[in-house]
């Protein structure tokens, strides 16, 4: 495989700052190429060792790269991939790690330039905990990276795109980018939805009796707000369908719970926990945090 | 401290099988006697060394105890503890480690003869996982054990089982049992209950795609089934109580959702990262599993 030129990261946070990491310690590129509003966390990424150079241009950032990897908020992503499109190279590959894609791809595609350039792409690792000083090189190996081209996709590009993540130790799936916000609502965005209402429903008082089962359940309760605002917001339809889904299984043990039925409260159990345990045997003994 | 003589353990399996490994590992106890129902279950629990003997025999395995601590599932443990008090010393102390308390403390109560040599137990610790096998030694090491005395409980089995739950290193906390059980409903049996819908809600075709947020937000899920349904039954108004402030919270976020208010997305996260926060600072860095 050829070795990738400059590879330009917009966003310099744990996604943005792992992808850096990866790519120079497994000396995939000559360069990267830290893109971003704050200079100290820039500097910081330097110092890490994620990126090799920073500016917060973002137009003198792109200019040289070969592949642009925008992991910024899903807010700004497509913004920043229309810009990158028509400030870099002919031939750049410009590719994003956002949590959602639908709205993404459209607001991309809307732009001719970018549209012949970008895949979407949506790398499923990371964890509650943000910013550089938590990246990581190996939190893309073994993770599932979903990629959603559309017909107007060029092959060159997927390819490029798909190569780049596998590169990164990820395996690569590809579905549409509906597909992928009704799977990922339904596999990470409900979740992290339960977590912060499981959180605050425990009074302060009560949690000195709260144990591993509110550890686990809310975990992820404590990612940032701004961040997952941003996938609530963008990913409104197919996580209020997610989350119908959920209401009809509090339902059903609300129901049994107060017809006093022991045996449909046994039978709700047994297949959540097969559910469950189909999860364990796919994943076992790793899965990311996020 | 003086040492215990005979501790009855009656229903070896994770929690039961636990206290008995400390006792033997710590020194506590003369001789530590396993009872229950399956022979090849005791057979193990003795070659782990978890009990130095055992029996199937309710009745002579309670009679030479000084301690008889009830670890069957919160279904059985009222009878079992009325049948030691029955079948045991005069001196004896009956306690358990059932995660519910008041219908048990009732059902105890109506014997003159239980009330007398009782005391309600919960030490809040286990895992999803069952059985002897997965005992540990250091299953209550920084625990908290509730205590639920009431009106009609002596004062020196108040204090034995104090000693008893300090010995193997909990944190003791005095509640009354219909106090318990609002509190546990809350911290405890509603994320389990959180944790089964949401195991249930995704799809088995989605579950290659879920990843951490998943993994912890059900590992519960994956507890047994008995247990919990005998656990929701006896502790069902609390339970439906605990469910009913979840809604709440659940409610809160679908109206942010449908009328698009970030903001209000933003508010509703925040209480719930900051109630997280908040538990993470009482507990850090060792929390147990259940």
């Amino acid at each position: 495989m050829d070795r990738l030129g400059t590879v330009a990261i917009v966003g310099v946070g744990l996604i943005g700052g792992s992808i850096g990491l990866a790519l120079r310690e497994l000396g995939l590129a000559e360069r990267v190429m830290g893109v971003g509003r704050g200079e100290a966390n820039l500097a910081e990424a330097v110092r890490l060792g994620a990126i090799d150079t920073a500016t917060t241009d973002l137009a003198s950032g792109v200019a040289e790269a070969d592949v642009v990897v925008v992991c910024t908020p899903v807010t700004e992503i497509a913004e920043a991939v229309r810009f990158a499109a028509e400030h870099g190279r002919q031939e750049v590959l410009v590719t994003d790690a956002g949590s959602t894609k639908l709205r993404i791809v459209e607001a991309v595609e809307r732009s001719p330039a970018a549209a012949r350039v970008f895949v979407g792409s949506h790398p499923i690792a990371g964890s509650e905990r943000k910013g550089v000083t938590h990246a990581r090189s190996d939190l893309f190996e073994g993770r599932s990276c979903v990629l959603t081209p559309t017909g107007r996709t060029p092959d060159d590009r997927l390819q490029r795109a798909r190569s780049f993540w596998v590169r990164l130790g990820c395996r690569v799936i590809e579905l549409g980018p509906a597909e992928h916000d009704d799977v990922l609502a339904l596999t990470s965005h409900l979740p992290h939805a339960v977590a912060a209402a499981l959180a605050a429903t425990v009074p302060a008082e009560a949690l000195p009796m709260a144990a591993g089962a509110y550890r686990d359940g809310t975990r992820v309760a404590g990612s940032d707000t701004a961040l997952w605002a941003g996938i609530f917001a963008e990913n409104k339809g197919p996580t209020l369908r997610a989350l119908a889904l959920f209401q009809d299984q509090i339902d059903a043990f609300r129901r049994a719970m107060e017809a006093d039925d022991v045996g449909d409260i046994r039978d709700w159990w047994e297949g959540a926990k097969g559910r469950r345990g189909r999860f364990d045997a796919q994943h076992l003994p790793t899965v990311p945090d996020d």
